[in-house]
């Protein structure tokens, strides 16, 4: 008997992991084709990522109704209280991740009269680089691998030097034609939704690390480049 | 002894929810003073704002531990297992308004030289707004008041009009003169940054809503002006 309840504990901890990777999945296709709706001006997938994001939703509402139920049944201890908890702030971060995509894929409508395609190349750039991201660490989050946790971790370093340096491009474009000054804000606003899903997936592979190993990556390990995105002071060096 | 046990059960609660008011408090203080820093151009204060984030930080991790250990040593249930885990909701919110606050402060010291003083009426204007939604809905965490929470949870609304207007001004100064472009670009990122710490304040009237409650306000209750901030397509009418 004592075996059945351990076994269906379980079963409950690896359906939670489950879930959590397929929110991943969602979180992750949507970033993806957010992206790819906003370089291809593809409204119909535009809208589809919007309406996806209710799926997220209704995943975080579920997984956390089912971690609040395990915690007040299971009473978990020690690793698996820390693998509980830091499903709930995963899925809470995945939760986010959709909120962003969802937000790109709107402003992605708005965008569809703009001409320069081009200054759109660097949405594709930080798409892949983000979503890659974010591949990485559902991995590691699959595999509860803190060592490849904290390689994607690191990488967050690389999304913040591309949104840098789009966001000094994406200005100059507003310099040169006025005209392009209100698409191009929402270009900004997307670029800076890419680095901030960048951001959440680095949280994610700090919960990792935390949930297997219960310490703490430092801050201090990594150079932090998006603290204060792209000084525009012309006197500051980049 | 089992009484004098949960008597040392209240008192962990109630000094938890002390730290997390002490948390809202020096959140909402930072955002107040950010925009202060911004408007008055006083560096001395931006600098305070950001030395202070790693109080909010160090406040959050605390809690975080306390709970996690009053979860594995009272096993808490119910409203008190959904009280404990707003708690930590709410704290992991109000560590992200620390870091917007910080990131505004920290802009303010790039606008020093910006001379359009007048633009930046507007960050003054949001500030005020989101210091008094910030400070509503801690005051509805304290008294554990539902009502004033919802009431708080509406207002949000009008941050996020107040976001939308401010969001064309800053744009109509850019096309009106381009050399103005990066410091306003910055200017839009300030705003967004407070438009969305009144965001993470209508997070917490929702978590102070279901941990008394136990239910959950819906999203479809409150018409969400900010989901598509400012449509600048001028075809459509904002």
């Amino acid at each position: 008997m004592t075996e059945h309840i351990v076994s269906a504990y379980t079963d409950e901890l690896e359906a939670l992991s489950a879930d959590i990777l397929r929110m991943g999945g969602l979180a992750e296709a949507m970033t993806g084709d957010a992206c790819e709706a906003t370089v291809k001006s593809d409204d119909t997938l535009a809208t589809m990522v919007v309406a996806r994001d209710a799926d997220v939703d209704a995943l975080e509402a579920d997984i956390e109704r089912r971690i609040i139920e395990i915690i007040a049944r299971r009473q978990p201890l020690a690793r698996d209280l820390r693998e509980v908890l830091s499903a709930l702030k995963i899925a809470n971060e995945l939760e986010r991740v959709g909120d962003l995509a969802k937000n790109i894929a709107k402003r992605a409508g708005v965008l569809e009269g703009f001409a320069r395609r081009d200054v759109l190349k660097g949405i594709d750039r930080m798409g892949r680089a983000v979503t890659a991201q974010l591949s990485g660490v559902l991995d590691a989050f699959r595999n509860r691998d803190p060592a490849r946790a904290t390689k994607f971790w690191i990488s967050d370093e690389d999304v913040d030097q591309l949104y840098n340096s789009y966001f000094r491009e994406v200005l100059t474009y507003m310099i040169e034609d006025p005209r392009t000054i209100g698409d191009c804000a929402h270009i900004l606003f997307m670029a800076k939704n890419l680095e901030r899903i960048g951001d959440h997936a680095t949280n994610i592979a700090e919960m990792i690390y935390f949930s297997v190993t219960g310490d703490y990556l430092s801050a201090d390990d990594r150079p932090k480049a998006d603290e204060l995105p792209s000084p525009m002071d012309e006197g500051t060096p980049l």
